[in-house]
This record gives structure tokens, sequence and C-alpha cells, in this order.
């Protein structure tokens, strides 16, 4: 990869994932995004569970927002068939989530293994998803498998290599079934370019992030974009190359960003946002 | 991978990675494995060099323990020619260290990148072990490639796959630059198993520790085998099926484990070993 986009010049692209303003309900989120004027937003269940489906579709299209995204389906792996099953279920309620909201895409993350064969986990992920893939198709929602960090194989994800999701995804036409890319999981990836390249038009999602060192925490230690040692432009060239023209995510979990005041942080977003995305 | 291995019967190939027992000097850990009937042992240059290479290689003729490796050499990239130079001089240092302890292998931690770049960091390292690997030769000395967890990728190594380890192998003989696999930082892989059968006769050691869940610290949280989630017989049985039957190194970063008496942690972890590994 030689070839560098220009920088983006406006923010028709950007979406601000709510987790990055932790503190928001659907409604202040919904707000903010109107009062800076970004043109998406992806949710999460949790956040829209307590203002209600209805009432956070009512907000969206009174605020003429689109979703980027609802986050998230998955976690299938389960010790048993019916505890697998009821994880399917719940998949189902969050493709009826999904198209009420409008969403683009529904995210998956796809859970961990219920004991020490991760392998058999693996297994547990493709059969969910074939199980949920019909109904979504159905229902207008694409699927967005996200792999993670392999730091969060044990605890969040089996799925941890773009190629992976990729051969998840296989099975099932790109507008059914993509993959979502988010820098912070793939950025240490030796294979990352060309497998962008092979996702093609199964790439349903871009999140933006940024690895910080020394690393302050896992979870929580996710950086604000420029902050961090992840290659940015490098990585919105190649997803660009590689056929998506989307919204383009800020998603980023960490403690230091959730204690400083939303407005604060949706300004310091949108300058990063031009300065290094 | 379905066979998998007898159980271990005795400790004749069980190395005690010094690092396990951190408080400990090279004497200690000497007079420590010959206590406990461990075979070998696995050095760390930092204790060498306060103990004098000389006479630590006097220590271990004396309780004729072998040494399964020297950790460490690599660190190779660095941002400037003169800085690389001064990684490569350090490594050659290294080698002539191995060579007097009589290691059957020195351990390539390959560093991180110097800035956000980490393909070019690759080649740093590429040319690194280009550069080291015939004085190695010259001094009977192997070099093994460990790749760490992507989690360390901006830390301590851009090399974090198997693969990865592999490619950088290729252009040299096996017994030349081998890689070593560390349970911890590969258990994660979805490409680990046709990986290690890859690797052959290229698999130049084996290290058995455990991931525990949830993971208490990147660095310092790794587990005593059975206590996390890595299948690890099925590792040592993929290990024993690729050609690998040399020493198998107990390495520990952990605080806890570094709190308890030194005499206490050989005595579990043979246990450990026998009963997981």
């Amino acid at each position: 990869m030689t070839r560098t986009s220009s920088t983006l010049r406006d923010f028709s692209r950007l979406s601000l994932n709510t987790r990055t303003v932790e503190r928001w309900s659907v409604k202040e989120a919904v707000n903010g995004c109107a009062r800076h004027e970004i043109p998406y937003i992806a949710l999460w269940r949790d956040r829209v569970g307590e203002a209600g489906v209805a009432a956070s579709a009512k907000l969206l299209r009174d605020a003429q927002l689109k979703v980027s995204s609802l986050c998230r389906g998955g976690f299938f792996p389960a010790p048993t068939d019916k505890e697998r099953q009821a994880r399917i279920d719940d998949n189902l309620r969050a493709v009826d989530e999904a198209a009420e909201l409008g969403a683009e895409v529904l995210i998956l993350v796809c859970g961990p293994a219920p004991d020490r064969d991760i392998d058999a986990g693996r297994q547990m992920v493709a059969d969910g998803i074939a199980a949920v893939a019909p109904y979504a198709a159905e229902r207008g929602v694409r699927l967005g498998v996200e792999p993670l960090h392999p730091m969060f194989a044990a605890e969040r994800s089996v799925i941890v290599t773009l190629g992976e999701a990729l051969q998840l995804g296989s099975s099932f036409e790109p507008a059914q079934v993509g993959v979502v890319v988010d820098a912070y999981h793939v950025w240490w990836d030796p294979d990352l370019y060309p497998q962008i390249a092979r996702a093609g038009a199964r790439i349903a999602g871009y999140h933006v992030d940024d690895w910080l060192v020394p690393l302050p925490d896992p979870l929580m230690g996710r950086g604000m974009m420029g902050d961090g040692v992840i290659e940015l432009r490098k990585l919105r060239t190649a997803v660009e190359l590689a056929g998506y023209s989307g919204p383009i995510e800020v998603e980023i979990f960490n403690r230091r960003v959730w204690d400083t005041p939303g407005d604060d942080v949706l300004e310091l977003m949108k300058g990063r946002y031009l300065e290094f995305v």
C-alpha cells in the first residue's frame, strides 16, 4: 500500500458510536449529533432498551439521523443446546430492533467459547450465524461480523482476525453477512491488507479509534484517533480501495474520554477525524 | 487435531525459565533445579549479567544442568541506522553469551516499530536477523524467533503470529533460524495448527503457561498451567507431531507467582506439568 487517500474534508461519513459518550442517553446522543452536525449514529441495545425501541426510532426520525449500526448481536457459543438457542433467539430480537431503528448493520461480537475448546466455539458461531442470517435477510438487516483483538479471545470473541470473519461470511451474500473493520482490533495483523482487499464488497463498516502506548487497559484503554500508533489513513485508504464508502464510526472505550463532557468529546472527535482519519 | 498425546510421565523435558522465579539469582535458580531434579534451565541475560557469564557457565557445568534457551536477543527496529547497528551489535554479544552458556537457542523477541509504520518495523526485524544469523551459525547458536501475542505489537514485538515467524525464518536453514511456540502468545490463532504442522523441524522451543480469565494484566498476568483456558495437551500433541521433542519451558510472568517462595513454585509447576501439559 503506497497510495494514500486525501484527507476527509467534511463530516458526511462521520458516525458517533454512542459508547464514545457512555454517559449519554439515546436522547442526549441524538441531540448531541444534531448540535454538532454529525449525520450518523451507532447505537447499543442496552441504551436503546432504556429509552424503548419505538421511542428511539422516533427520536432518530425527528432528528433525520442515520443509524450506521446497532451493537450488538452475537455471543453465540454456550454450553448447552438450550442456551445456544436462547442466544439465537436474542439475536432474532436484535434483528427486529435493528430493522425498527433503520440500522444499516447489526454488529456481531461473536462471543467466547464456553470451555477450553476454542475451535468448537468457532463452530458454534458459524451455526449461530446460519440460524440468524435468513431472518435478518427477510427483515432487510445486514449482519456485520466484527473480529475483535486476539486479547479478547477468551472473554468476548473467538473470531479474532479479518480472515476468519471473511471465512464465516463466505457462505452468504456480502449484502447479507458482511465484516466490520475496527482499527483497534485489526491493526496488528500481518495479513491485514491482503484481507481487506479480499473483503471487497463484504466490508459493512469501518470503526476508528487508536492503540495507546503503553496500553492503559485492554478494554477501557482505547485511544482517540491520533493519540496512538495505528496508521489510520493507510487503513482507510485500503478500506476505500476495497470498495467501502459508507459511514466511519468513532468508537472509543476509555474512562478518561467518558469523564469528559460529551460536547467536548464531540468537538475533539471531529477535529481528530479530519486530522488523522 | 483429534489425536491426543499421552500424559508426560517424567521431568526429562522440563525446563525452568528463570522468569518464573523472578527473584532468584542464577545461582539460586541453578540450585533450585538441582534440588527439584529439573534437567533444563532457561536464562535471561540481565540475571546472567549480574552473576557474570563465565561464573554462570561454571555453575551450570557443576550442576550438569542443560540450558534450553537464553532470553533474549531481538529488539531490532530503531529509528536510525546507527541505533539499528547498536541493536545488532548487542545481538552479536548475546550470541557469544549463548555460546558460552551452551544454550540450545537464543530467543529473539523482535521488538516494536520505532514509529507508526509497523511494516517498516517488520522489515527492520528481517534485516536484523539477516545481520546476526551468519555469526550465530558460526558460533553454533540457533536463533529462535518467538512471536508474541498481538497485544504486544506496539511495545515488544511486531512479529505476532507463528506464520510470520516462519516467513522470517524461511531464508535460513531450520537449524540456523527456528521458531519458538509459546502457548500464551499463540493459542488464539485460528491458523495455529496448520502453522505448527508447517513449522516442522523449525520448531526450536515450546513454552507453557496459561491464559487467565479474566485477564489480570497483559504482561504480568500469565497463569500457571491449568489455571486458564489454553488447550495445552492439544498444543503439545501438535508440536510433537510436527517433530519437536526438545525441552518444554515453563515461563510465567505473574506477580502472585513471584510473591510465592521459589521452592513452592517449582513443586506446583512440576505437578501442573504432569497434570496439564
